[in-house]
């Protein structure tokens, strides 16, 4: 067995991460048989490439694989067979019925395992008093991981004479009568359906009358006599792990992470060890690093005369691993060589469960270990110094959800243990909040500015409740789904927000939940992660960067071709960004900018203006305002680039939308209420999102670009000459659908900014670019005469899914489920691109932009420049750039490198 | 010149409709000059082949060409010479400045005219006093006929000296006085810019009076010098007119028919010929055939001793034609050959302007003569037979704009002289309406039904109005453009309306405009060509089908490859369509059928459902209506071809709109005012147009798919058993952006109407397809994945615009205009298709679906299907049909003629 220890890692320890490829391939041509030995499959991998590999993984499941594998390496695994994938779908497709091959193929499985075994599988009608009885477990296994999912039945070979038979040999009657009893339990629940709680009313010590009653519940169950026969229990038993396939509860998993219906599940046969035989004996599960802290060492738990259920079941308290040491000192020393071979072998800590019978090891199981974000950064930080994984495969090791979840605040754990939950949301976006319950947006704002931290709770939030927000740690409505406007709005500030709470009603001063009245003041805690609302102060802990973070980032920086920028619109957002390692900002939109107090005055009035004098006026008030939030920007941001979005709002967003706030508006602008009314009613939209805004808006109105150009590029030569930044601003122009388009505003643009550079002598210091979104289809088909007008493209793949969809992402949340229940959509086209449709209009718009202007810039600013898996697909396509919200920077940054690796070795 | 008549027709006279094509190409190679006389550019268009010819015309402007044609021809054509509209575009590449170049060649012109017209261009300082002095007219001439858009000078030469020269040579006083005043006037208003109203002041007989105050005026109005020197005035003048090819009524020409605004004009400066001196001179305009009817002679007026502007400006009757042929016999009998030697050799009906001074004829212009729509028809059918042209050119030859006109009733000619226009609005939708005022759409219905025809006068339409608007003969709004639901609904049901008539206010059983009031009941005409309100009845005429339109229409039909169909909802609308020419309908909507009464309580009911099952039991009772309906349609159709589009509303359209309608809709539906109220919030949404609608609804409710398709194949049985037709309905899915949605949707079709299909025994007789409309973008991105689940395609283009463009439709109509005035479209994109941006997706679409399933039948189905220009472009992709609302049948069968004798001409 050393020798096995000594022998060299051959096996690419990549192939965990090659899922989803290659996978049936190998799978036909080992086609003809459905059922192989550990040592058969075992031989196949020790010979297979990689390709080959991820075949047999789909073939034979995970655990068959492994179990396979680990028999190949020499190491002690209970002998035993694996019935294939291919066998759960010609099940399936064969009615549910298990074709005679299968089972003639069991049958000759099982006669070469009472050989290996030198144990007999009793047949009633060939009694062999001599051998000791083979009994068996039965276990599902599919290709990928669906933890407690599906079912396991133990000690299959069991009745009556098989017990007098064990107990001849062993001579423990409590012993042979557990067997039994568990056997009886766990058949009579999986192939019986006898319900667990029935089975659990005569919970207790085993006894004959047990045995009695559970054969009894079985046949009432089924109709059917209980199967004596070993053979027919083994059948049976598969056929209820195929079965289990379909339970809801695997499908519901398979959904969640996107595992096809159509993969099927491997079963493994495999001789029974007991943990529960005797002094000798007992189970454990381990860990070969801390899941908690990555720390180097095994840890994990271990029970004396137990199997491995108990260990779970919590029953009886287990040992920590390290008491294993004392009591059995030399399972204890063959046990952490195995952990730290395995751990080489994968290339990864392994998660293992093992079984010691009369003071014999063998291993059940092993797998890549869970772990928390800390010890998955620091066992990649490890596993590297120790020469294990190269920086490559660290990287793409890692899961770019957990690591991004890991960068928000969360509830401290035992905090949360007394914290009253009162209602529940929609979680809409991530982190957590501590607050005062405040319900106006301006007194929000005042409340911030003593000092305060608010909590904003509104029914819904509208665009007049901006700067609230912007000023409270986090906002909670009772309407709306995870694309309201709170939503979309606070994903884009980076605050915690929970929308769509139903449960509270929200008056002018208080809410209420049930019974229970939240006023104005008091404290509630929620949790954008999960949509949970507390009541008082929940204790809060900050998002750790830990040293291995910094040195995880560093790796994928050095790895990814594609650049990680932010989508920030403000000196904070920008600040934020950076220190989470944006290399500039993608997409500084200039919305909210206007909706400050003094400013959606200004901004108003140029609404109103029924002349262009009027409009300009109003516009040059804002020009100070635009200015001074630019320079600010721009000091911050030294001199890394900026892409600026001029103006995309319809104007109504900037009026008045309930009947209540006309008037006082209406009296602040000196106009009447009836005028306003009617600009309100002027300005309204039958499709907002597909009306007057983006670049339309500089059509109708040139003053608007002309007087953002000049706080750009103004704030760009005054930081100049104040602080010696060279900002080379992209101005960027949205919506844009035609090149004419692009030719009208660029020449604005370009007449204003060249002025204001030449005025100021700064022709060799400030530069600028000017660009644009594509986020029309049309621009996207165009792609190629636009780029011939502009210096970068940025794809805004939130309109341009909308648009491309033909549905708007508010109204779609309300029937894209019936999408997904009826399997037409597989995922949420607003998580992750769609490749095929919205992709293929991003592929052809690069490749035409490129072939027209081979210096073209391209970014993604769109919310999937944050999601690793779209982040796969940019990077084929080469895109310059990627930028998101400033939380998902880091994970962007992993995922580029991951995509970029996955690249180069041919993943995709 | 007899001999020129016998010329053969070697000049081909389809150039006349290859405008637009290989305009620049010629020119360019001709550059280097900028004026040629009539002589030399006549022999090089007798050289030329047809791409030369449209460069010269380009280069000569329509005018000039004519001109050196005519010359060409042997015509006596008073001599003179063109400058270009390279020319022109020099003249404002060089800030309005004429290059010296130009200058020089015109002076050179001038000398070679001096000698081909043995008379002298008065030089101040080379006095010749034997010569007959030589006056010239200075003329616009673009290439695109833009009849009175630009200016003409005429007598231009004249000075005091020349004045005595002249009288010196003719001896008439009154003459000679007549000529300067003339010329002071015109150059004094053209050049000089002195107002119209203020020369017309000076109104009565010429006298050395005026001849004085007019230079004066000019002199007050420029500040200048009046040039007295003809060279100079020359200049002036060319420079007056090169200018009024910007003056603001030439750009709203060019604007509305689609001329470049860099064509420019070319200037042509002839010899003055003089209809005014003396009683053997006289002037007159004449068309080859008679204008209003076709009637084949010469029709036309004549006047004696005048010149060409006097005919135009009504001061004198002039005489019919056919009196010259007792005045001037000779005249006359050359005149009548010219013209017919021109028919021929312009293979066109022309239009003739002439001059006879002193005896002689002079030909001033010919060009294609406008004429009614009952006259083109008269003349293409006759030039047929006379052998002139082919069927092809007949055909190419017809406006299919002025076809399409003449389909809708209009208001009689005398009628309108006494009929009272109290308002005016926009058209919206073609033909006249005369009934009785009614404000109330259930009214109308009910007025309608004892035999009144009314007139149904709204603020605003919603689509509870529809059946309505569909009792109605004509609808009238006070609000919304032409794309407001009214105008959208009129159109497609072919009534006639008018739009955003702003002055008119609607009350509940009134309307007012200014002072006068409208009661219900009263009858008042309106137009939908013009957008005019009239009070009382006009009387109206009916469109004349004659037969020279039916054979005009079989060539068109014989010419085509193109299908054309028709847009038709009900039963009267199909047999509209098929008296009109349609081969069956390619678009049958749903939606309309479910607004009547006893319908709309049904569809609101499932609406309403808590329950599948209520659901189910709200559409039995829909089920007998859509059966009823469809058998109808079917009995109209007989066996033609048919696209039935499955239900394609959002579900909140069913809902009431206004708060006031709530209460009794609630009462009449068993539900309280807050649950209704409840159901019209929960489906209100942000953009309507992006939201739950088309095949979305059929995802979320199976149910309503299931029975139209029990309707629509249950009608398609009964109409088999009871009359023999063998109807095979093609079912369309609307808004599919996804196969999985095709593949859902299309399953419960089959399922459905394979079922009834087996039960009523009719697999052998009741066929029926099922397909796609493609009007989401992704649609046509992913063409070949849903064109293997389908039999047809139907482009909706309407839809595809509005997301393709990113702009609903609605909310466009409020920018676009800025859009055409700052040049950024060219076109409306729903008037004419976007070739580059939609027509690109829906290129790649036709393609790929065909790529895939070359048996695929492809339609198009948007209001783009009965657009000319647009035909082009879908007889270039080769779909198979266009389909378009019934009256612009006939329009669609000819442009698709058209198109594709284009297409074999390789114009396009």
């Amino acid at each position: 067995m050393v020798e096995a220890f000594k022998a060299k890692n051959k096996i690419n320890g990549m192939y965990e991460i090659f899922e989803n490829v290659y996978v049936f391939q190998f799978a036909r041509d080992f086609m003809g048989r459905f059922v192989y030995s550990f040592s058969e499959s075992g031989e196949v991998i020790k010979k297979s490439d990689d390709e080959k590999l991820e075949s047999m993984r789909s073939l034979l499941g995970g655990k068959g694989f492994h179990l396979a594998k680990m028999s190949s390496m020499g190491l002690s695994v209970p002998c035993g067979f694996t019935i294939t994938t291919e066998a759960c779908k010609n099940y399936y497709e064969n009615n549910k019925v298990l074709c005679p091959k299968i089972i003639t193929e069991i049958y000759e499985s099982v006669k070469k395992l009472e050989v290996s075994s030198n144990k007999s599988f009793f047949h009633l009608d060939q009694y062999s008093a001599n051998k000791f009885p083979l009994l068996v477990s039965v276990r599902s296994g599919a290709r990928s991981s669906m933890p407690g999912m599906m079912d396991t039945i133990l000690n299959i070979g069991m009745n009556r004479i098989v017990a007098e038979r064990l107990l001849s040999h062993i001579k423990d009657e409590v012993f042979v009568l557990d067997v039994y009893i568990r056997f009886l339990q766990m058949f009579s629940e999986i192939v019986g359906e006898v319900s667990k709680s029935e089975l659990d009313f005569y919970n207790g010590r085993a006894s004959e009358d047990k045995v009695r009653i559970f054969k009894k519940l079985y046949e009432r169950n089924t109709k059917k006599t209980f199967p004596e026969e070993p053979k027919e229990q083994l059948i049976e038993a598969v056929k209820a792990v195929f079965r289990s396939w379909e339970n809801p509860r695997a499908k519901f998993y398979r959904k969640m992470h996107g595992i096809s219906e159509s993969e099927g599940t491997a079963v493994n046969v495999q001789m029974m060890v007991f943990g529960n035989l005797g002094k000798n004996s007992g189970t454990g599960v381990a860990f070969s690093r801390s899941p908690i802290t990555g720390e180097k060492g095994i840890f994990g738990e271990f029970l004396e005369k137990a199997q491995g259920e108990d260990v779970v079941a919590g029953l009886r308290t287990p040992l920590p691993l390290s008491e294993l040491k004392n009591k059995m000192p030399e399972i204890y020393s063959e046990f952490s060589m195995i952990s730290e071979y395995l751990e080489n072998e994968y290339r990864d800590m392994q998660d293992i469960e093992f079984t010691v019978e009369r003071g014999k090891l063998y291993l059940l199981q092993t797998r890549t270990a869970k772990r928390s974000a800390e010890a998955a950064l620091k066992v990649s930080v490890d596993f590297v110094r120790e020469g294990k994984t190269t920086k490559q495969e660290a990287v793409l090791r890692l899961d770019p959800g957990q690591i991004e979840r890991s960068m928000y605040p969360c509830f401290d754990y035992h905090a949360l243990k007394s914290a009253k939950l009162i209602a529940s949301g929609l979680a809409a976006s991530p982190g957590v909040a501590v607050g005062r319950t405040v319900f106006c947006a301006k007194i929000a704002k005042d409340l911030v500015n003593t000092g305060e931290k608010v909590i904003l709770v509104r029914r819904e939030t509208s665009p007049e409740d901006i700067e609230g927000m912007q000023a409270a740690e986090g906002i909670l409505t009772a309407c709306g789904g995870i694309t309201s406007h709170a939503a979309v709005v606070a994903r884009g500030m980076g605050r915690c927000c929970v929308v769509g709470c139903e449960k509270i009603k929200v008056g002018e001063t208080s809410f209420t939940v049930d019974e229970l009245t939240v006023n104005e003041g008091d404290f509630i805690s929620i949790d954008g992660s999960s949509g949970k609302v507390y009541l008082g102060e929940v204790q809060a802990v900050g998002a750790k960067f830990s040293p291995d973070f910094e040195v995880v980032m560093s790796w994928a920086d050095e790895l990814r071709r594609l650049g990680v920028y932010a989508n920030a619109d403000s000196a904070a957002d920008v600040r934020h960004a950076l220190k989470l390692g944006a290399q500039g900002v993608g997409l500084c939109r200039t919305e909210h900018m206007f909706f400050k107090e003094e400013r959606i005055k200004a901004i108003r009035e140029m609404i109103l203006s029924k002349t262009d004098l009027e409009r300009q006026s109003a516009l040059k008030c804002l020009l100070p305002f635009q200015k001074s939030d630019f320079k600010e920007i721009f000091s911050v941001l030294e001199s890394k680039p900026i892409t600026i979005r001029l103006l995309d709002l319809p104007l109504h967003e900037f009026l008045p939308e309930s009947d209540e706030s006309l008037e006082p508006i209406a009296h602040d602008l000196g106009v009447s209420k009836s005028q306003l009314l009617e600009a309100v009613n002027l300005l309204r939209e039958f499709n907002p999102m597909m009306g007057h805004r983006g670049c339309r808006l500089f059509v109708s109105y040139p003053e608007i670009a002309k007087m953002q150009t000049q706080a750009i590029i103004g704030a760009a030569v005054e930081v100049f000459f104040e602080f010696g930044y060279k900002v080379e601003p992209e101005i960027m122009i949205p919506l844009v659908g035609d090149v004419e388009e692009v030719r009208f505003i660029k020449k604005i643009i370009t007449e204003t900014a060249e002025n204001l550079i030449l005025e100021s002598h700064c022709e060799s210091f400030v530069k600028y670019k000017v660009g644009t979104m594509i986020e029309v289809p049309r621009a996207a088909v165009l792609a190629d005469k636009i780029a011939s007008e502009v210096q970068f493209f940025s794809f805004g793949t939130n309109d341009l899914t909308q648009m491309t969809f033909g549905f708007s992402r508010d109204d779609a949340s309300k029937f894209l489920n019936n999408y997904y229940e009826k399997n037409i959509y597989k995922f949420d086209p607003f998580k992750h691109i769609d490749c095929e449709g919205v992709g293929a209009l991003i592929k052809s718009a690069v490749r035409m932009g490129r072939s027209i202007n081979s210096r073209l810039k391209i970014g993604v600013c769109g919310e999937h420049g944050g999601d690793p898996e779209s982040i796969k697909f940019f990077n084929e396509l080469k895109v310059d750039y990627v930028s998101c919200s400033p939380y998902r920077v880091p994970v962007a940054r992993l995922a580029a490198a991951q995509a970029e690796l996955a690249r180069n070795y041919n993943v995709f």
